[in-house]
């Protein structure tokens, strides 16, 4: 070993002993005729200090030493006669009395500290000098804690972490599926997993009872903001259980991991239905750091002499607000940019109505002359604002008004600054619908995916209202993100196929693709649920951080590629042969 | 949740606790006018028994029951008037009183019992009902347990878990890539990892310092034996350490794993030498659960009239044999198989000479007449041997003549019946030499990897005799098996391009292939050193099994398919022209 200690490991009870440390030069000082050097590691940062009365090859050693040079330091530990308390070494210094060089170094394209002077390409080209930098070791290392807090969870219950094979059919579940071609087999290919949800399915068909595997999943989309092409999911699945089952098992392991990995003590998690969520926050996916829910209007907004609002109530559209807290003192301007947002094509309301509470008793809206003091009291009273207050109401078909207010809701938390950094918002959506419709071609797809067992008490529903057919599903939301998302399966061979023909897949189809899943299920399928969590998303929220790249050892950027390794790249013309594949000239 | 016990939870101290359970029913029998019914899930089996007194439409229902039937049943806990005291609930059955069919089962293709009647290939058809079986559940239990062993030692010394990508760059490392068209750069390929090993050793120049990596790797081989395309290994690396730190590091781990797995305590690892394995064992990997070293008689051999031994003494060949213990009664038959068995074409020995060391005190050997009393004297002391054993000798060029012993040794120890099936050999066999050559070509290739750090004291050794030179290499043997293996790497930069214009390789080919490794070595690269270690086969040998297949949940079958899921598959045209790749017509 080429050390006695690491660099963050030396206290003052250490006074006197002789040790050695190795690592790689944070910075050198002079100062007073000494030399100090931070010395660095995973674990810390040691001050060597080298004495003006040090001998001549040592000094000249010194003196040659620069930034990120790899060292080995033999000396005695001293206490400092200033202290630091900033650093947990910080009472103590080596005072060296022998320099070993193991590595020199080139000067580091960027800074390595935590704040560092590299823009992300430069950092990924040199990921390992950014995986250097303190705030990227311990992202890792907290990754790690993690992980094995959710694995001493799962192993306490039984969960038997079982490896599922990585080279699998094409399957699509939804997504693209990267592709590897076989070579004893030209012509054919092997699938990497979009996920092991069938592979999972068919551990509970053969009695594995409780499955889990941390694994990497892979996606061949195309790169929407903070997607990765491979990422990683805590994949669980039990048998013998029902909904309520899964949910508490893995609301115990989240707290289980919050409290291992960063001592948060989480609340009993709330569960809220699909239909709440979308009613309340426009998302189903909502953010509970902060409160203002979206109240419905209509009620409210009836018998004024405001056409939109007369004629809304007639074609069944909705009106509906959210009360910015404390907004009444919003300018024109800003109540343009709030309007201009919601108009985003995206979004797609034609407006936005205000009702401003002025803090003097006075009233202020964009459809004053509408408005009876005794509407503007329902409004004030129905919606729950109070003096100081701004109502924003849309009025618009009932999706694009719940989806604005939502996104609005957000806009406002940000704005406003409504939400705590240190605060945790984790609960439970249930109960999301079998299907949906796409809206430009009417055909049905899976809300989840085909394998959710529907609602017993819906299935009345199939035939004639089939988008009101729940699904026994649940996505984990954690300030505003889906960490996690899952189901209760269909376990019976004749409810799964019922499922397929609901989407259109013809006999055929449905047998070239799940043939061998419809087949297991005819030999005694149990009943089983679980669920997928995402790791990468749930790591970058405990970090505090804004994108998964930065708690991904090696992450590919956008257009997928790994800009250190160069990857992807072209590859000789004979391994295609091999494989019996050729490139097509553009 | 579907039952309040498993099947292998209840004992006496439950008697009259009402209790629900759900399972398989693994047989129904009928006794003097009662039902039982074995009801099994992964934990166990429980016998339900359903009295001839029970109401109709119970009894309907039982009589409808068949071989894996899923079934919840509800019932009071009674001691059994006849125990048995070879199941963990002997002593108990469940009186029903409710029964509920969760799923029906059509008559599965094989016995669902340890000792089936299905053959591999159905077995891995139907993998889902083949991991019902006790024996399968059970080795993939040992598996998750043995990993889960391995995470603990390793976390306890501080090493983080690092994910690794991947979608990587194409870099050969001695076998076939397999590759992943890139859809969003045409024409360009990801690789599937053969292993980390050049992201874990960046991994410690970004002063990751030790890292581990239970992870998957690929290999595009032909299948040989036993090996699957992909395959799981725990990936290792420590930085600032020598040799002697990382053997004692993982034979703890390997001692942890095996105490808390198996409950075995093994004995200090030896450390055998590359040269003494094949010079004793003829083999790099030997099996030490039973002894009978290669003897060299050169010197005892000489002095004789036989003409082959002279002759290969004046031509520098080997003569060296082993000794067969007690097996001077083997027959002129016995013996014909052991000399045809040398002589088959891959091990090429030209023939064998036999010396039984007879119980009367006679000899008897095939070169009797050019054997003197005095030579059968001088042979039995230099070889060791007793009365009642027979020395078995081969004369030829020394690699032919070790390896035929050392196969011979094998084949010995399994008609004799030498290997207690509860030894344990584990140990490392360590400096391995750095390059080899091949016998073909001539040219030189990495014995290991080209990464592996050259011994300093044999530098001098490399412009003139560089098949001298040993590297910084260990390997784990386990009863035979090379389980593992590792090296102190290469830290510096002007070293790792000595090595690769060792192999030949262009500065060209090098940078294109290594130039980001390269590249990173130039900014404080740490001395560090790992391994990697095999799970499949760790496994397989922890169950006694003899394939790997019996060890992995969803194994490929020779040839690299999966039965089960019928992949690799042909795809959509479609996929295929957006990767922009086409299948070459044959």
């Amino acid at each position: 070993m080429y050390r006695t200690h690491t660099n963050g490991e030396l206290r003052l009870s250490h006074k006197g002993e002789m040790v050695t440390l190795a690592g790689w030069v944070q910075r050198v000082r002079e100062l007073g005729g000494m030399t100090f050097v931070d010395l660095r590691d995973r674990y810390g940062l040691t001050q060597l200090v080298f004495s003006d009365d040090m001998d001549a090859a040592l000094n000249e050693q010194v003196n040659k030493l620069g930034r990120e040079f790899v060292i080995q330091a033999k000396g005695e530990v001293l206490e400092r006669s200033s202290k630091n308390d900033q650093m947990p070494t910080g009472e103590i210094e080596i005072k060296v009395n022998e320099l070993t060089l193991l590595n020199a170094a080139e000067l580091p394209p960027f800074l390595i500290e935590n704040e560092t002077d590299g823009g992300e390409e430069i950092r990924m080209k040199y990921r390992y000098l950014d995986l250097r930098r303190p705030v990227m070791a311990q992202a890792l290392m907290l990754r790690a804690k993690l992980i094995k807090a959710v694995r001493e969870y799962l192993d306490n219950l039984d969960f038997v972490e079982v490896e599922t094979p990585n080279l699998i059919k094409s399957t699509p579940e939804g997504a693209r599926d990267f592709l590897v071609p076989s070579r004893l087999q030209k012509g054919s290919f092997y699938a990497l997993p979009q996920s092991p949800q069938i592979l999972k399915q068919l551990l509970m068909v053969g009695g594995m009872d409780r499955y889990y595997q941390i694994v990497k999943c892979y996606r061949d989309e195309d790169f929407r903001g903070d997607r990765q092409p491979e990422f990683t999911q805590i994949d669980c699945e039990m048998a013998f259980v029902e909904q309520e089952d899964v949910l508490s098992t893995f609301e115990g392991m989240v707290k289980h991991a919050f409290k291992k990995t960063i001592e948060v003590d989480l609340p009993d998690f709330v569960r809220m239905t699909y239909a709440d969520a979308m009613k309340y926050y426009g998302n189903d996916k909502p953010d509970l750091r902060f409160d203002c829910k979206i109240v419905d209007l209509n009620e409210a907004c009836s018998g004024t002499e405001f056409n939109v609002f007369n004629s809304a109530l007639t074609d069944g559209k909705l009106i509906a607000g959210i009360v910015g807290k404390g907004m009444a003192t919003y300018s024109r301007k800003q109540i343009d940019q709030l309007t201009d947002f919601v108009k985003e094509p995206h979004r797609g309301a034609g407006g936005m109505i205000y009702l401003k509470f002025n803090e003097d008793g006075s009233h202020k809206s964009s459809i004053d002359k509408f408005l009876t003091e005794e509407k503007v009291a329902e409004l004030k009273a129905a919606s729950g604002a109070e003096t100081g207050d701004m109502l924003l109401i849309i009025v618009d078909k009932e999706s694009v008004a719940r989806k604005c207010l939502g996104d609005l809701r957000l806009e406002l938390a940000k704005r406003e600054d409504w939400i705590d950094p240190k605060a945790w918002s984790v609960f439970w959506v249930i109960d999301f619908p079998l299907f949906i419709e796409d809206e430009d071609t009417g055909e049905f797809t899976f809300a989840h995916h085909p394998f959710c067992s529907p609602h017993q008490e819906d299935l009345q529903y199939w035939d004639t209202e089939p988008l009101k057919v729940r699904a026994q599903t649940y996505d984990l939301i954690m300030n505003g993100n889906e960490l996690c998302s899952g189901s209760i399966r269909i376990h019976d061979k004749e409810m799964q196929e019922k499922v397929f023909n609901s989407l259109g897949l013809s006999a055929e189809e449905r047998d070239a693709k799940f043939g061998f899943m419809l087949n297991a299920f005819k030999y005694g399928a149990p009943p089983h649920g679980g669920l997928a969590l995402g790791v990468d998303r749930w790591v970058m929220l405990m970090v505090g951080g804004t994108s998964i790249r930065d708690v991904i050892a090696f992450p590919k950027s956008t257009g997928g590629r790994d800009l250190m390794m160069d990857a992807p790249a072209q590859v000789p013309q004979a391994s295609l042969e091999e494989l019996g594949v050729k490139v097509v000239e553009v």
